[in-house]
């Protein structure tokens, strides 16, 4: 996520170099071949980029509103993933007795451990890395094993969880409602998995970018034709500046569309991560509790 | 699903051809009875066409935003299933008594393949293609004759299910609170599929397809009109150039309009069939997972 | 709701005649007014019916939204009640025992034959036809008579409904449990009619269609002033051609907007009624499920 | 709520006489200070204007879309309180047994009427009405005398409905499910109660209107500039007519933004009650429902 | 949140100076730069800002939705947090028998002041302000201090709202259902808690404000070359004033952006909480009840 301080320009324009040294290239050959070849090129009406500068601003509002769309969706899921983190602890210290709860296998400890496992887990996985160390560092070895044993980790933390209410209620420390109610929790858990994995695994849809693109240099050459002998040496920057507004708005949404590529725009899951850590720890009664993610630079991940 | 690498030119192109022969043959038609009746032609002002570019503009905001959305709705219901699969399976695990499960009937078994096969057929059924061999390959031989012999193939499959749990509940091995909250699971599976084939059904309005190719006709007629006089041959590029921006447009928003048409904008209900697959293989403790479907030159079905 | 398949151009163009004899009087008595005062009006600049375009675009967008967005509720609710009336009897067939569902009163079909009633009645209600033979085609004398006496007729049959599930509450055939889960879903039957309801009996704000109509008017003044003496006569077809795009997009936009008039653009209820008893139907059993309903020329009722 | 009839002309210009006199004086006193200072004013290019125009019309859309939500959503709110209000008498017609029911106290013909008078109350309360005669119509006097006693009144009359199922549970007529069940519905009820006074009391943003005008007289202020000398003192009418389709759209949509406030645009929140009244006096069995409310000459409360 | 009356212009203006003097400088520049190097500077055709312009107005219009939502999204949390607190005391009031309730511990008195400190903690802790005095007024010492050894304070309460339930249902007071309907209420009020930490911890894409900015400053470049030798000296107040339209509405949708700031345009969440604290005490019967907040000068805290 980035931070409201001041981005580095660098970070800005980065990206979009080899664009605008097409676009260099483009209106320096199309100056040239207007020199040569004034005569017998068209008068194109400005009206005409005009109406293609329009299309472009639409296709480029639709991109922006729905790469956002996905932004916010992203920190929508894993809002919900905090909420039901927090919840699911709450719910077992109200359900579970108190004897069940202190034992010498402190199994409260143990499902809170996971669940914060679970968090850190499932965003090291979106965003592609080895969740391995973190596995070792909050759950039991057994049960690094049966994890490590299994393709998608954080599901199998889950079916973990479930055989944890399992044994609570064949020892009767939870009744029938409870478990279902506890059950409801993880079964949002589970949906907020499939729906971080399904914004992951779902491009949006590629050929909008392509049709970006080819308007945009569609635009510069009936503009530059438009401009044709009015303004001489000057249509270079013009082109480049009208170029880079375009091609930087593209960019900016393009990079709001995947929220899980461990890049500055990313959706903050560690730093969401440690909030429950941090939560629930403090529910635990634990002492010392992590302090909260520091920010880098300009952004926080 | 396109996935995020260089589309083949004659995938973007393809399917426009026909409108762009029309227009190249009403452009140089246009053309030619200016060069006849020029003098007679009135000097269309270019704000005429400024304004029904405007309007086709966003008119074609509207097509890509709806068709965005109903595509984006495709991919949430295909994620709703590959959550509440995984959740039928953990809820099964965690409610049904070991006793019960490992018998030689194997009924958990039993309940995974039977989801399987439904995430798959449905996806064949959507597709329009034929379920039978999937059936043959998940289910036991009484089920794929009474799935057969109904007309709605992935609805008798959730009878099945259903039939399963009532057999569970009979016997003993659910309590009526776990037997509600599998129902409830079954009631958003339900759910799913009617809304899977609601989108696949539902036709959108086919008037604004016509309006829109009624409209840009028209945008080219008064753009040709405008240009009377002062462009000359260079007329026929600049009107095909214009056009092909529009029928692009268009056509790329249609695609996304049908996303259970059997084609690479398809949502990619093969390939979550088979993640479900392998998570549930994986659930189940089985050695054998399959492993991801493999995606197409450009695209991932 | 219209299929994907030619439109009869007299479809498409039929309700916007009114207004174009009203443009063409208006454009004819404009011209011969400017032939006999030309030197006295205006030479408004043509910015001014690009604003006024731009805005009525605008306004057209907003409207072609808000009706797409309702027909498309329209839409939805009606697939709820697809799977709610699905799920009813699956959940019906799970909770009852055999030795219940199989006895002389056939309870069980007696449920799944007044849910198909429901649907048909909703349908005929919404559009304003009578529900009577429907009725009687699907429901004992005793409940017709009693369905008849209420002004609401599918409320009726949920009150039906809910007086058969507590009949096998009390006789033991449902546990509580049970009982409260097919009141659940009975709850979103209940809201799905009450929904329906709604969209039938909100008017679109009213106020909207006479500021596209007079903005239109206002827009064609405008533009006919503009062209004062630079196209002659051609200004009469000009106004015709602009007006009718705006004409036929706000009446496309007003059609989808009410979409129970029994109206080709209406969502499909017979259609879908029609699959809820096929479906219905084959999940009791029953060997004579009728075909589903065929369409009209061009579009489905 | 407008019906879809012809809607008096007074009724559509009342409201922005003030802004279209201020609009006569201004343009007026602008023709004037042209004829004095021409020479010293300067040529604006009509560019500006039509740029502000974009900008205008871009934010009287966002307008118009927001007023049009929270129009939508009071009018869903006060549909799920249709539904929810059929639904808890259907629930406790289901749930308690008929000797309960039947005895001279008629708990559950107290518990509709006190359902009915919480509708009426309701849309009183929101509309700045007072409920005291409403009240005293349909419950009993104790009853009335506890809600008047209350600021909140509708919330008093929830606090007497889980008074009463608590009277019910403890003599056993509702087993503990049932009593959850209907809490439910309660839940529902407090939900929507909560939700008509969110967008009674919150205003719109006020900033954007004072932006929206603030624009509307730059704009106008530009294009006169920018006529200077064109068209004499056909200016006047010229400028008058396009800032009233401005005036005219924001006055359409501010209307639109409150729909509690005892106007024709308001939500019908009596007919909405009335229909309650007529659907659970039917369920009740009771002969003499009440006929619904008549609309008023063009719009229905 | 602003009310409904004349905003003092300084209130509007404030915070555009910076920018505004930026604007005069420039503006100022380019006029004296322009006086000396006139012949040298490309006459720039004034479709360049007018297609700039329209691009910074989708932009604009993209902010400002995005801005309102996320300001109603807060509303809506705090609307909800309303109707779950008095969810909360109606059901604990309608489950829990007398006997219980009027002990001299008072539990549900208890519950109820600990909810209205949880609503007032809430708004502070969301405004950064010190929630200490607050939670000293409404809880007894012991609470106090568990709250305070704890980071996340309203989530403290919520842990002392579980424990309370779970005494309740150890000493029979509640049944299981009961519990577990009370704990679904507890659910969504720890998801309100998480949803309004996210909207005050998710910065608005900060991108994008940047891009606005350096695209405003690059049409007035554009605009201002477009104006070279036209209009003089004027060209001062026509940048300026085209300018400030930009600015302000830029940063009239930032203020909506983030609604727990402590400023005028936040979420009024201490009226809210005494909303809360009003409805609360006159649930549990008490005589004096708070006065609804105050508004200051034009807005309500």
């Amino acid at each position: 996520m980035l931070l409201d301080t001041r981005l580095p320009a660098h970070y800005i324009f980065r990206g979009i170099w080899p664009d605008m040294a097409r676009v260099l290239l483009i209106s320096s050959f199309f100056h040239f071949l207007k020199l040569a070849l004034g005569a017998y090129l068209p008068p194109v009406p400005l009206q005409l980029p005009t109406i293609l500068g329009s299309l472009i601003s639409l296709l480029l509002a639709f991109k922006t509103n729905q790469s956002y769309e996905r932004w916010w969706e992203a920190r929508k899921i894993w809002g919900a993933i905090v909420n039901d983190s927090r919840t699911l602890v709450l719910q077992a210290t109200g359900f579970v007795p108190e004897a069940q709860l202190a034992g010498p296998a402190a199994p409260l400890r143990a499902l809170a451990y996971r669940q914060i496992a679970w968090c850190y887990c499932l965003g090291e996985t979106l965003r592609g890395l080895d969740p391995a160390a973190t596995l070792a560092r909050y759950l039991p070895e057994k049960e690094v094993a049966y994890a490590q044993s299994q393709a998608n980790k954080p599901l199998a933390l889950l079916a973990l969880h479930t055989a944890q209410l399992k044994e609570w209620y064949q020892l009767g420390a939870l009744n029938p409602f409870q478990q279902v109610q506890l059950d409801a929790t993880l079964v949002r858990l589970c949906d907020a998995l499939g729906q971080a994995e399904r914004l992951k695994s779902t491009v949006f849809p590629a050929s909008y970018r392509r049709l970006v693109h080819f308007f945009i240099y569609l635009f510069l050459l009936t503009l530059s034709l438009g401009l044709v002998q009015t303004i001489g040496l000057w249509e270079i920057p013009v082109l480049l500046i009208t170029a880079s507004t375009f091609f930087l708005l593209e960019r900016t949404a393009r990079e709001l569309q995947d929220p899980f590529r461990n890049a500055p725009t990313d959706t903050p899951v560690t730093a969401l991560a440690r909030t429950v850590e941090i939560n629930l720890c403090q529910l635990l009664g634990e002492v010392a509790a992590p302090a909260p993610l520091a920010a880098e630079a300009f952004y926080l991940l």
